[in-house]
Order: C-alpha cells, then sequence, then structure tokens
C-alpha cells in the first residue's frame, strides 16, 4: 500500500481523527471525510484501504497523541503513584478546552456506537482501554506497597473502577458538565482510592 | 398524525428500541427499521414521522421501560434510601442478561453518539439522565438527613458522581465486563457514598 508523505500522512490522519472524534464512527460519511481530510477518493482508499481500516489507524494516531499529551507526563512519568493518578485527571479534564471536552474519548466513544455493528474496531478502542487500564494497575500497586492505598483494597478492582470512572467523566463532557461538576465527581471518585 | 392500534405500537416501538439500543442511532438505517419493525415505508413516517422522530419517541418508550423496571421497583419505592441506591445497582447490572447488558444504556449511547451530530435527540437522553440524578439527590440527601451519609458530603456533588458511576458502569458493560469485574466497581464506587 503507497504511504502518503510523513508531513501529508500526519495531517489527513489529525483532519480524520478530528472529524470521527466529533461526529462518530457512522455519521462520518466518506464524502465528508475526503472534505475534511482534503483528499480524493483514489488517494483515500490507496493510502488507507477502506474506511474502517482508516479508523484503525486514526485509533492508533490517537493512542500516540494521547501517550504524548497525556500518559507520558502524567501516569508514566510522576514519581509518586498517587501524583501521577491524580495529575491524570488533572490533565484529562481541565487542560482541553471546552470543544474537545465535548467529543468525550475516541477510545470510549468507539466502544459504545461500535461494539454491536463494527467489532472488530471496538476490540481495538478495549485493547487501548486495557492498556490505559494496566497503566492505572500498575501505579495502585506500588501505591499500596507504598502505604498509600488501603492494604485491604483490591487493586485489580480499583483498576477497573478508575477506568469507570475516567468513562464516566467522558460522558459528562459530552452532556455538557462544566468545570465545577467535573471537580466534584474526581474529588468524590479518588477520595475511595487513597488513604485520607 | 395517524396512530397505531396500541398493541401494534407497542410492539413497533419494542422493536424499534431493540435495534436502535442495538447498533446505535446512524447505524440503524430506515431499511433494518423497517424490517425489525416489519412496517412498510408509508406506515412507518405516517405513524412517527421521522427517522428523528421515531428515535425521540423510543427514547420515550425507554423511559418508561426503565421507570417500570427498574426506578419503581428501587430508587422510587425502597424505603431505606442507602438500599434503594444499592438495589438499584443490583437491579441494573445483575438482572439483565448478557445481551442486554452488552447493549449499554440508550441514554448514554445517544448522549455518545449524538452530541455533536444530532444535539436535539442527544439533548433528550440528556434531560432523561438528569431526571435520573434528581431521584439520586432525592435519595442521598434522605440518607444523609438520617445520618447514612457523612455531614460534610456535597450532596450535588454525590448525584453528579453516582451518574458518572452508572455511564462508566455501562461503558464497561459495553466493553464486556463480567459480573465479578461489575461487582468491584460497584463495590469500590458505593463505598465512598454511605458510612460505613
Amino acid at each position: 500500500m503507497p504511504r502518503l508523505p510523513e508531513f501529508d500522512r500526519e495531517e489527513v490522519l489529525d483532519n480524520a481523527l478530528s472529524l470521527f472524534w466529533s461526529d462518530g464512527y457512522e455519521a462520518s460519511s466518506i464524502s465528508k471525510l475526503l472534505r475534511a481530510m482534503n483528499l480524493n477518493r483514489g488517494s483515500l482508499y490507496s493510502a488507507f484501504g477502506s474506511k474502517a481500516l482508516l479508523f484503525s489507524t486514526v485509533l492508533d494516531h490517537y493512542m500516540a497523541y494521547l501517550q504524548c499529551h497525556l500518559f507520558n507526563c502524567t501516569l508514566v512519568s510522576v514519581e509518586d503513584p498517587c501524583e501521577a493518578i491524580t495529575s491524570f485527571f488533572d490533565k484529562a479534564f481541565f487542560e482541553p478546552d471546552q470543544s474537545q471536552l465535548a467529543n468525550g474519548c475516541l477510545f470510549f466513544n468507539a466502544i459504545s456506537e461500535l461494539s454491536n455493528n463494527e467489532p472488530e474496531l471496538a476490540g481495538k478502542a478495549r485493547e487501548s482501554v486495557h492498556w490505559i487500564r494496566q497503566l492505572f494497575y500498575t501505579r495502585l500497586l506500588e501505591a499500596k506497597q507504598l502505604g498509600k492505598v488501603d492494604s485491604g483494597q483490591d487493586i485489580e478492582g480499583l483498576a477497573d473502577y478508575l477506568i469507570a470512572l475516567v468513562a464516566g467523566l467522558r460522558t459528562l463532557c459530552k452532556s455538557g458538565a462544566n468545570t465545577a461538576v467535573l471537580r466534584r465527581v474526581i474529588d468524590a471518585g479518588l477520595s475511595t482510592v487513597f488513604i485520607r
């Protein structure tokens, strides 16, 4: 499959990501994608194969974006595990502008929209969420070893719980929740995790 | 607008609900809807007006279903407010079979899929979620007055938090989470709400 030059590829993937993230998979018709990506039909199919394959590539592109802008500077690199987790929530929910927050998370959007219709694409999004869950798990285990999580707590359960909290917050964002609502939900949600 | 006979109307709305709930709004094409509802095009448009109006009617139908099968027997009628809330989670996440759980919640699905494309339909789903949030709020306030919620807790925040928890759990269900995962997330999630 011929590749577009790198600089074009990044830009067209950014544009495809914007459309899929905002409008979802089904509502992003090929004609909308062509307009958004500024490509003709032949270039789109020769570079990406199909709408489903394009979406799969966009999921990778989104993961790379999150790693660079969210995970690496919080869950991965912050030394204290409790601060790593709280800084993740701060960066995820208080740094992006309102319009980006209103798009929710592409992974959860894909799981919600596509689990029954496009199970392979939803499955790929689910794998990414599982990868994030493992990041939470690793830092929670470390926090427990440092005595910052109650020794009776089930770390597997807390990792699943943090994923549910993120997914729930993303849905609140799509509902237009303001920062005060997000703040109090995060405060309530994290109060069960760490020893106060 | 002519109405179908009551018995037909319930049945065709059940069938439309099944399709929208499983496949989402955009992927439920008119031809799929006609097959699922066993109607011809003329009857569908004369009875429901348009796909968007049909979806709006289906949202009302889903709310009536939830009131009858979920809210009335938990949040509305259980006397003790803590039991009312815990029974809501038990009934919502452990009674339905796996295939129904995997559909998630039609309101959150609509908010996730349609907030940017069909804001009126997403807005209607959001109003329903707000109504559920007010049910949580009322019972939480009662629990606080009974000393079962810490007197320092912000009840508005806890009501938003419970909605986020439900939305997150619905996303886990769409990801295929098993009952053990749902159980530990609910246990972790509710442990912050009531005085232990």
